[in-house]
Parts: C-alpha cells; structure tokens; sequence
C-alpha cells in the first residue's frame, strides 16, 4: 500500500467523520498530492484482531485506521505533521477536543487543538468543534473546519456578512462576519430524509428509479411556500402518500417529491429568518455536487438568489488551520495556491 | 371461543386498521355488550395453513382474522348485520371502498358502504374513507367514523364549527359545521416520533425511562412558540441531542422532550392557521387517554383553550353509521344512550 508520488508533502490532514475517513498529503503550498477514501468512520472501525501477529497487541480501532490512512505516507517522511478534524473529536472519538464557544474569532481555533499523543510516534492534532449556548444549543464538529477553508480562501471583503451553508446528513447555516462565526443552525433534513424513506408509511409506496425526477423535486420545493405549507413539513410530507393515492405522483418520483419538499422547508424557514434579521448576506454553498445543485434551487425559489459555490473547503481548512497552528510554516506568497 | 353474555345484540362493528382489530357486540341502543382486541391488523393477518383440516382449504387471511373477532358471535345470532371502518377498506384491505370527496355531508356516508360477499354467509359493510382535493391532497380511512361518533354524541348546536383532534401516528384535524366535513388536514406526528427516536442519532443518547417526564414534555411543548421554533421541526428536533451535549437534558428525559417538541410544532402550525381564517371553533379531542392529555396541553399553550374529550367514537361511529344506512333499526327514545 504506498503511493507513487515523489513530491515532497508538508502535511497530512485528516477528515475523519462518523461514517467516512478521507486522509490528504498536502504540500508546502497547501496543493493536495494524494487523498485516500477509507470507510472507517468512528462508528465503524477497523476491528483490532485478538491474536495473530498481524496486528500488535493492544492497537485500537483509530490506531488501525490511521495506519492504513497514512501509515505509509508517515514511514516515508516522518516528520510531517498530522492535523484531524471531525467526530474523531466527540466524546466517541479519539479524544475529546474541546467545543469553542460562539461568537469565535477563526484563528483561535488553530490556537486550540487537541494533541492526541501515539507512544512517540507523529502525534495527531485534532480541531475543536463550535457551541453555541444561546436560545437552544448548538454543537458542529467538522463544520468549523469547512467555514475555515471557504472564509480565508474567499477573494471577498472579510468585513462583510457571509452565510455559508453545508449541506449534508445534519445541514448547517454558519453566519460569519469580520473573521467570526457569529451564529449558525443545524437542520437535521438529510437524516430525516433517509429515516422517513426507510421507516414510516412514505417509504412503502416509493420505487427505485434509475435516475433523478428534477420535476418532482422542483414540485415538492414549492410546498413550503404554499398556504398549504403554513401546516409545516410534519403535515406536508403526508402528501407524498396522498399524492400517489390520488394518481398525482408516480412511485419512482416520490422521493425526490420528498427531498424537495424537505429542503424547501429548510431553504423557506432559513429565508423568513434572514428577512427577520433584515439583512441578505451573500451565500456560500459547500459540499456534495448534486446535493448542492438542490439547494440552489431551492436558494433561488425562495429569493436568496444564487450562491457562490466553494470547492475542497475541508482540506483548504485543515491546511490553513495547520498554517495558523503553527504545525507548518507560513507559505512565501509566490507558493500559495488559491 | 364463547362469550357468556345472553343479551340480544344487534350488530357486530369492526374497527380494523393496519395493525390491529377490535370487535364491538352492541345491543339494540348501541350500547357495547363485548369488546374484543385481536393482533390481526391488515398488515399483519394471521397466515391460512396449506394443509391439515384445522383451515377449509382457500380461507383468506381476511376470512380468519374475521373468525376470530366475532365467529361465535355470529354462529349464537346469525343474522346480526357487520360494520367495519378502517384499512379493511384500502386497496391493501379486503375489499377497497370508496374515498368520497370532502366537503361531504357526513349522512352521505352511511349511504354508501362497500359490501363484502361471503360465499352465502353475512356479508361485511365496509365505510368510506374520505379524501380532499384542494391544495394539497389528503385522505382518510377510519377517522370519518369517529368523526361521526362526535357529532352525533354532542349536545351543541350542529350549525357550530367544531375542530375534532385525533391524535395517533397520524393526527387528523377534522373541521366540521352543519353535518358537513369542510376540510381536514394529517400530521405525521406520531410516526415522525418514532422514525426519529428508532433511527436517527437523536435516538442514540436516550435511556429508557421507567416513567414519563412530563416536565421534559412541556418544555419540548414550548420551542415552537420561542424564537429559536422559527427555523422549524427541521431544526428544532436537534436540540434534543445538543441540551444532551451540554449537560441541559439528561438521556431519560429525551424522548419526552422530542415528544413535546414534536406536538408543539403541530399545535402551533395548527394555531396558526385557526387564526389566519379568523374563527377559533370549538375542539374536541379523542383518541389514547395519555396521548390526548399531552395534546390538551399542548392547546393550552398555544391559546387553543381546554378541549373536550371524547370517548368511544369509533364505536359510537359505527353505530350511528349502521344505523344511518338501515342496517339496524333506529332505536326508540327511550332506548337511546348517550
């Protein structure tokens, strides 16, 4: 298991999530030169063999998986330093990094992270997630790192508000401003999405289908802005039945019915807040390619115009978190990569 | 299987839904003379055996769930007429009746019950459910007979407005005034509850709880109505694992507080609309105690006042119903219960 690549790398950085782990080599420069897709979520590691010299005795799950993310990257420049964001810092992971509260400056979150220690192997620096205490609580462990990558890459006035939003299992909604986070929302649309598909009554008459109906996305979108959709999305996900029962809404379209239907929900509620505010800042959207195509559709359905897209923001985090940590040095301006 | 009640009955009602049967022997005055709770939910029948002498060879599952519930019944007064509401009606059940459209007069109803032959032996008369077209589409099947227990049950003026809850996996709010079922609206409530606490992460840090936290209820109640309730149930359901996190809600209050979150949105929603038409109608409640006694709470708190609670509507249903279309004879005066 090695790698071809020659270059030389100044950073190993890891996106280490519940589900996935997403390993990177970068260079000097912040330019990735490898990256590696392993399943080992934290829920969901390697298990350590009980006996059997193929795994020394007492290695756990993580030190399993970070073996096979990187080992090799490590045996052949040992030096480099490691950086890891994600539920590997919840008190399920590695080891529990710190929540930082919000309002946060950025650059203090490179000041604090975790060093998880390896028996005198390379050490992993893990990101401290974000909490937010006022009205109802609010955590995101991962997240911080992505508004990292797409704040200090951005070509904008840093003094301008931001609303950047991560679609995904649990989306959130980050507000920035002057190099803080100064609120964010979490909507649990994705998880609820595959929970109702796959375990109440919407689920039974869906059909697989072979490809995507934008249609019927497009057409559950609209819901929330209805009057119909004033009931909220606990009473207009029922249609995706009745719909179907009146010979309105084919089987093989009533999932994308359903996520639009959801997401609309989301981007409506997300817009009537921002009008409360009185303020529409620009939108940054980041994450899954066709995931992120929804939501512009939804931005735009709901009068939030159309979003700037950002790419690669984790890694671009993690190495800027690196930079500002001290774990690497300040690249000289004729290297840096935009 | 016998009973050893030797009152004269005068009919046999089935509420038969999608997971389970109950049976009701009433007397000529509709009073209830035997109850019967069996498994045998369309969804899950008992299963006709291929072979031995114990199952007449080609008797349906429908056919043994039947027998069971009121056999004996029938074999001690053979010419007792069959009621049944429910999914028996669905395309799923067994034999799909009718949806009429909404607004309908509900003596509409009891004119138009599917008729289930059964090869010379006494037929079953299955209700219509009830459908609504405009907006967003909607459907009913067995709720349009506790719908019709109420009315028929209350002492107020029928001219009215009345608002009747039925709370359960899916809440219905039923609008009725003048015999009439104006408008209705579903929410998903109760599943939507259970999806989330069985396979989202938000069932993950709840413990088991030997009582139920009513305090945790309340305070789940009232997130709607707080600013932090304008990002909607998206959002809101996820402060169920972040007070967790910060030490707010311990694991065996959880599920509650979820409940309450839940029922809130839908009372607010609710609320909501009642004003944006202008009237508040009176409310009437009717389903599970413990279920209707969180909802009662719930109106409370978000100005709906007190509603009444109903009791035995499914019953009363399809008594009124049976009566309505001729198959018992309408009691006299003096015979009639309340």
């Amino acid at each position: 298991m090695t790698t071809g690549s020659p270059a030389r790398a100044a950073l190993i950085a890891l996106d280490w999530g519940t589900s996935s782990l997403r390993a990177y080599r970068l260079d000097g420069a912040g330019r990735t030169l490898d990256t590696r897709h392993l399943p080992w979520g934290i829920m969901r590691l390697p298990q350590p063999l009980q006996d059997g010299a193929a795994t020394p005795s007492g290695q756990s799950g993580f030190e399993l998986a970070f073996e096979q993310a990187c080992g090799d990257w490590l045996r052949a420049e040992p030096h480099l330093p490691v950086i890891a964001c994600g539920m590997v810092g919840s008190a399920q992971g590695w080891r529990e990094a710190a929540y930082l509260d919000v309002p946060v400056d950025l650059e203090r979150i490179g000041t604090l992270l975790t060093r998880v220690e390896r028996n005198g192997a390379t050490p992993v620096h893990i990101v401290p997630g974000l909490i937010q205490r006022h009205g109802l609580p609010n955590v995101m462990r991962g997240e911080e790192t992505q508004v990292f990558g797409v704040l200090f890459d951005q070509a904008d006035d840093p003094a301008d508000s931001v609303l950047i939003g991560l679609p995904g299992t649990h989306s959130k909604w980050v507000n920035a401003r002057r190099g803080q986070v100064t609120h964010f929302d979490t909507f649990m649309t994705g998880e609820v999405y595959a929970a109702l598909r796959g375990h109440t009554i919407l689920g039974r008459t869906m059909i697989e289908a072979p490809t995507s109906d934008m249609a019927a996305f497009e057409r559950g979108l609209k819901v929330a802005g209805v009057p119909a959709g004033r009931a909220g999305v606990l009473s207009t996900i029922f249609s995706t039945r009745a719909l179907g029962l009146t010979g309105e809404l084919a089987g093989v379209s009533q999932a994308d019915y359903l996520s639009g239907l959801l997401i609309g929900h989301e981007i409506s509620a997300l817009a009537d807040m921002l009008r409360l505010q009185g303020e529409l800042p620009r939108i940054v959207v980041c994450g899954d390619d066709a995931l992120c195509q929804r939501y512009i559709l939804a931005l735009r359905h709901y009068g939030l115009g159309t979003p700037r897209l950002a790419q690669h923001a984790t890694e671009r985090g993690l190495w800027h978190l690196a930079v500002s940590a001290g774990l690497v040095p300040v690249p000289s301006s004729s290297e840096t990569t935009s």
